[in-house]
């Protein structure tokens, strides 16, 4: 599929479309219909189970997406989240200069400054895409969305730009509540805001995204991992240093390429998510390690999580694993006076941080552009089954009094548990069909023999599963169990 | 408790605290912790399982926080979200005028004009509550947030003030995605943002807060509910017409008080939520119905849901229920040039709404207030065990190897499907009085019997539960039964 062709199925079925459609939209908000919103929340379910739920030394907080000026002034967004602007003199359209130079195929750094910008600009006679006219000096533009709280002037305040920041303002109150010992994972699923110079891309650019991120504070002189349990998960890498993709395990990275165990090790559990919780075929992913000006200063390792996404012409970064060192509490400890360096066996140390961040939306987005698959006549959206957003379709065959109150009494039995939608419209051809599109793995069908008391199927329904299209009758007291086991990844 | 004793018990147990604390706070922004995220999160899920989900005509959706300019004003938001601002003309604190009279307790209709409020601080020779400085002239105050889209001047808009601004604009495209037919429900969690002039008492009034919201969008000719399942549930109620409380059933509300029947069965749904979901005692449960200027013109009948909480005085809105007619699609339909009426049976109607909507922070304050309980020397956060952060606190009796890999098993076995919390530190009686604090139904202890085989309770552990303090034996493989059946509401 290209991004049209997601856009507009995604339209037409109920997962997402651009917020209040019906005014002409806005750029870069996007709303989740009813499908949406469950696959959405799949996948985070999957997520906190898979990387925060039963590790008792990580916990899940939430926080306020307005925060006051102050703390990301400290952190340096402030002065240094920018990207850089370029205007048409003529059309006055603006442009993200990287984005612009990108799309015309001419190298330019991650980090490149306005001057930089000017020179390669002035370099290769660079002309506004839209109407050849004059672009003009080229600027920085902060990415965040003020905000004035209060009354008359107000105060300045921000939309965060990262959930990360509400995890390191709330590190050192949740330290000294909880255990007092490293490491301990703060989680947060929410919201971060981007005054995106040009969104695009679906939900690949957006100005108001959604965020799952854990962050491990860790002492930096003793981080242990259980080393042996992933050290032979074999992962697709592009180490800055080569530049040259390899296949290579946790335990080798960490060997030849100066990685650290603890950063290996974390690799390969994301590695393992992404191929056996999501799915990703092993070909489509891997790390890329970004080093030099195409990475943060304060990261010491710096790898983008890359999903080869057709809509998006290649491999996209839907995720990043980075240790950002002691920056943000030394950053926030500065900036408000509040030391959090922290007493570890009698010793004051500054915690370092490894984040593990996922883009939600990307990350939606990326699982419909795989899993949608035509075969033949056939349209079917093969997710697992963990993250369609429903479990069961479930039909009465006809229209018949008592196969309709049997389909009710399956619904009745089975609707705390799983997610089902009950179809009676159309013929049953139609109505896999109709499942099969939006990725629903079970079909059940009520018919005539599950009601009739003489027939050896009485009290039996047909099950019919997405992919194989096998058929087979179960009795209606082991669908439960039987849905339970195909719906469990763990 | 009153307001600083609840904010000093949240704070420091780990349930919420202003935003950028370390900053010295923002006013009216609050982060959850990882014990008030789990009370939080355990709130939506069991709404969302009583309100929502098994009813297969509603579906939940979500949307994006900031929305462009145009349906803001459509919606009236733009022109009359308004709060009276007076300031004092020698400090220059700014005040809400409704709420600065109401501490007075001088009189003020709700939906009083400046010009009318002006009036009221003549007529009373108002001060500033401050340092008695004379009042400036009162003024309409916007209470939306502004923000503003893309580079350079960008594009006005706002974050939202309701999250169900967001379900009218999908109204349309998800009806026509779904069934076609009324009533269709859209529920929606997710945050709202209002400048108030002075945010205070606690998470009562924010400047950004969380809604969970269904609105059900019915055929006003015909909108049938299953009233004899309700008819006899027995409300307190304030009508508008007497202001007088009485206790009725919700059939005789809807005879003697010209009360919708779907709304008075709505009414008696709530009810028993705060009942029997969340645990609140009948007395301290009421509807307040609103009327004259009290009431948003729009609605056609309103009732605020009150609780009484010690530590905000009194009863107070946690909720409410509005019929609010067509007001909402007929206002985006003018708006939006998008005609949302529908064709029900061949013929055109604009669907009615009925709003169940809950302030999520407003709530999660009050179950705190409300169950927080000091017993003798015991303190107990008697919340409802599914609503409670954590359902099982385990001890391993003795720092003992045996004793700790013991545990080590148990926690496994039952991590996935509950929160657990291990608590290893101090005796066992401060052990169970950590655990009561935060509202722990159930503490398992695994001692030498559990490890000794050769002891008569041998696989076994005490598990003590929280209220009556009764301990017994249980067999380790029984446990997650015996859970499963304590926390499960319906």
């Amino acid at each position: 599929m290209n991004i049209e062709d997601l856009t507009a199925f995604a339209k037409a079925k109920g997962f997402f479309w651009p917020a209040a459609e019906i005014y002409g939209g806005a750029a870069g908000l996007y709303d989740y219909g009813h499908l949406g919103t469950l696959l959405k929340r799949h996948f985070e379910d999957a997520w906190l189970a898979y990387f925060v739920e039963g590790n008792r030394d990580y916990y899940l907080i939430e926080g306020s997406n307005m925060l006051p000026e102050k703390p990301l002034v400290a952190s340096g967004h402030a002065a240094k989240f920018n990207d850089i602007l370029v205007g048409c003199s003529k059309c006055h359209t603006f442009y993200r200069a990287d984005v612009m130079l990108a799309d015309m195929r001419i190298d330019v750094a991650e980090g490149a400054s306005a001057e930089e910008i000017d020179e390669i600009i002035k370099k290769n006679n660079v002309l506004c895409p839209k109407d050849k006219g004059e672009l003009m000096q080229a600027k920085e533009f902060n990415m965040m969305i003020d905000v004035s709280l209060g009354p008359e002037k107000g105060e300045h305040g921000y939309l965060r730009p990262e959930t990360a920041q509400t995890t390191y303002l709330n590190f050192f109150r949740e330290f000294n509540i909880l255990r007092k010992s490293l490491p301990m994972g703060l989680a947060l699923i929410g919201r971060a805001y981007r005054n995106e110079i040009s969104p695009r891309q679906g939900l690949y650019r957006m100005r108001e995204l959604n965020q799952a991120e854990l962050q491990i504070f860790f002492n930096p002189e003793k981080f242990e991992v259980d080393m042996a349990k992933y050290k032979d998960v074999e992962m697709t890498v592009v180490p800055y240093k080569t530049k040259k993709q390899v296949k290579i395990t946790a335990a080798q990275l960490a060997k030849e390429y100066e990685i650290p165990e603890f950063y290996a090790y974390h690799m390969a559990l994301i590695d393992l998510f992404y191929k056996d919780v999501l799915g990703v075929p092993e070909e489509r992913l891997r790390f890329l390690e970004k080093g030099g000006s195409d990475k943060a200063f304060y990261n010491k390792v710096h790898m983008d999580i890359e999903v080869n996404v057709e809509s998006w012409g290649g491999f996209k970064e839907v995720g990043g694993l980075h240790y950002r060192g002691d920056y943000d509490l030394t950053s926030h400890t500065k900036g408000s006076n509040q030391d959090m360096s922290v007493n570890i066996d009698g010793k004051r140390i500054m915690p370092n941080v490894l984040e593990l961040s996922f883009g939600i939306d990307r990350n939606v987005w990326m699982l419909i552009d795989l899993f949608y698959t035509v075969d033949g006549e056939r349209k079917i959206l093969k997710l697992k089954p963990w993250l369609s957003p429903f479990v069961v379709s479930l039909f009465p065959l006809q229209n018949d009094d008592k196969i309709n109150e049997e389909t009710e009494k399956v619904y009745e039995s089975l609707k705390k548990r799983f997610k089902i939608f009950v179809d009676d419209s159309g013929s049953i051809g139609r109505r896999y069909a109709r499942a099969d599109e939006i990725g629903t793995p079970f079909c059940i069908t009520v018919d005539f023999d599950t009601v009739n008391k003489e027939s050896k199927d009485h009290g039996t329904v047909t099950i019919r599963e997405r992919d194989g299209k096998t058929q087979e009758r179960k009795k209606i007291g082991d669908l439960a169990a039987f849905l339970e086991s195909k719906t469990k990844f763990q």
